[in-house]
């Protein structure tokens, strides 16, 4: 294909329509049919450009990467090879959850350039949901749907490690997006550093608490050796409620770019924390009108449900696949009862991963250099400060102490009782 | 060079010579001298051939892979690319420690071929050492210092993010090496398994035990996958007596061709357990002039010296580097007090660590497919069973328990204490 040909250049809404024309596969999801065109540049995230290209007769999304992060410019440059995993990721992951990953219609590796499925309104980022108090009564189920089958067949307990060394060694060059996590979740937080922030002046003994906590310091030293060590499965990297689009009865997971084989906790974690901070983040939003009172129960009740069908459905993909070619858990070894404490093992360790990951992205949303929505939207410094502490305080806690947690029904008490 | 060029051909004793004369590099380490030229096929392993080559004014090793098994035929296929692997570590730990790892004179990559330093007599194997009574004075010291020096600076207390990554991606390409690891350790010995052999009848019993035992299973479950997950640092992975050659003053590591990014624990373990059953052989070797009481006083006394020199060296590189490179611990993070207790956690887990795999790797030579000469080499069934049981009684312990073990003392005082 032509368009596949030469070297890279960055698009704009004028070249990105020449681009279209000389790639079938794109012309071919818009029906060959260029009738009333319109390409909207919407990429509010901070590294990629994003167009949504509408015709007539189809509609798509392509989203280009520059050899550099979006938002601070050329002065920080950021291989260009992170739209290669994010393609690769995309596929992978839909291979096995169809439901809940856009189609890839067209990558290319030149460009850096990926033509997907466009998410057509009602669809928005769970996070500007979550902020609005929108309840999604599939969520729960969606999402434990996508973690348990990307997680579960990327991992040992499906593949071979013929397989699984193979991944792992592709996977090691997405570097830079790694070292960019390693950075911002688990070092800057914990150390003087030019990018951190708070909500200042009220977090700023927080944020100077936080650096001095030697337990807390050991606790993420632990989490991030198993971060850069430990190729559990393929993670998406960058799970947090702004990688997820969803209406009443779609649940959409995008922008996998910093996927790399790491632990699956990571995953489990960056989602749960996130949704942490939303239920934290909730008396901000409060107003005469609308206490949230409801919606914090509701968010609660989807964490809880969230972890219960994820452990449901990851443990019954195992138990399906126990005689398959997965090579952890070779079945004429571990068959009957030492096969449910097997299970019962490896769920537990995950459990007190994923504890441990979501307590570390919460803590890197409150004193590092990016910070969430959900609390940035709250106008009144005081308020949104006061909130931030409390999901601070609680992430600290449960840094701390995950290993004392066995249900995730007691992480929600422990959330409730955090004073205000 | 005319050597490295065409394709792979496996040598003889005969068409070594050619090679050796068309390859500047080997003929400069005989002095450019073939007078008195002696070759010598001495591979007593199960996997390659090993040629040693002397002249008037010098020598050397050859070493060839072939692509399979050599002790069991070209029935059993293994890559020749393990040749590579050997090569490249040899040249990476000879790099940290050129003390203790023979230095690599030539490498022909499609020849799977390589050229190395002889460790002339009284260089004799370890483990022939081990079985003949005979005390290594700096053995313990050496090998600390291989340890160390290895582990540490191809880990993350050394490297950034970046290298490591990189280094792990080449290394997922030994996974043929790694899968019979992954076989024959953490496996075979857990199911029935045509491999399988032991002193029958008098270990039938223990070695049916082995696969009934549901905590020795999980137990292993968990190792296997630290071993296949967890890229920690570049191990020999096959660190057992018989890697080892010794004199009273010259310790030397050989064959790391099982050599991938894993858990520094592996190589520990291996080594120490190894140790072990050394100590537990001993009694089958005694006769009337020798009880060998005093040289199993030495083993015991080597394994707790190995330990804590290994601790003491470990510990001193990384305090000596802890303001360079490596991304684990970041000096403006991990400082003064809490570096301390960062050291003391990390050890504490590779200490738990070297017990598993060591336990793991015992296990396996006693009803594995591959058993150790300090055992098949007591000539009486009974009595090498009685030492075999011994010392797979204590494996299983030590398996199980090793986290209840704070100090290499309290290891050593549990061997002494397994009843006969």
């Amino acid at each position: 294909m032509a368009a596949e040909e030469g070297s890279f250049k960055a698009l704009n809404e004028n070249t990105l329509v020449d681009y279209i024309k000389a790639t079938p596969s794109l012309c071919s999801r818009l029906g060959n049919d260029f009738g009333n065109l319109k390409i909207k540049e919407v990429g509010d995230g901070n590294l990629n450009f994003v167009y949504i290209v509408t015709t007539d007769s189809g509609s798509l999304v392509i989203k280009q990467a520059l050899p550099y992060i979006r938002c601070i410019g050329e002065s920080w440059p950021m291989s260009k090879e992170r739209a290669y995993f994010e393609a690769i990721t995309l596929q992978e992951h839909g291979r096995w959850c169809p439901d809940h990953v856009p189609v890839v219609y067209h990558f290319d590796r030149v460009m850096s350039l990926i033509g997907m499925r466009y998410l057509a309104p009602p669809h928005i980022i769970l996070r500007k949901g979550l902020i609005a108090g929108i309840e999604y009564p599939l969520l729960a189920e969606h999402m434990a749907d996508y973690m348990s089958k990307t997680l579960f067949h990327t991992s040992l307990l499906y593949n071979t490690t013929a397989v699984h060394r193979q991944e792992v060694a592709k996977y090691c060059g997405n570097l830079e997006l790694c070292r960019l996590t390693e950075q911002v979740v688990f070092s800057d937080p914990y150390k003087k550093s030019e990018y951190n922030r708070c909500t200042s002046p009220y977090l700023d003994e927080d944020a100077l608490a936080v650096q001095k906590d030697d337990a807390l310091k050991l606790e993420v030293a632990e989490l991030k050796a198993k971060f850069c060590e430990r190729a559990q499965a393929l993670i998406h990297g960058d799970l947090h409620t702004g990688s997820v689009m969803a209406t009443q009865d779609s649940t959409q997971v995008i922008d996998p770019e910093f996927a790399v084989y790491g632990p699956m906790g990571f995953d489990i974690g960056a989602y749960l924390g996130n949704l942490i901070l939303a239920y934290f983040s909730q008396d901000g939003h409060a107003d005469a009108a609308n206490d949230r009172y409801a919606y914090k129960q509701w968010i609660l009740k989807t964490i809880e449900d969230t972890w219960k069908l994820f452990e449901k459905k990851f443990t019954s993909l195992w138990a399906e696949n126990k005689d398959g070619s997965g090579e952890a858990y070779l079945s004429a070894i571990y068959n009957d009862r030492v096969f449910s404490l097997a299970q019962e093992n490896y769920v537990k360790d995950l459990f007190h991963d994923s504890l441990g990951f979501g307590a570390a992205k919460m803590i890197r949303r409150i004193v590092g250099v990016a910070h969430v929505e959900d609390f940035e939207s709250i106008q009144d410094a005081k308020i949104r400060a006061g909130c931030e502490r409390r999901a601070l305080e609680f992430a600290k806690k449960l840094l701390k102490e995950r290993r004392g947690f066995q249900t995730i029904d007691a992480v929600i008490v422990a959330i409730q009782e955090v004073p205000f």
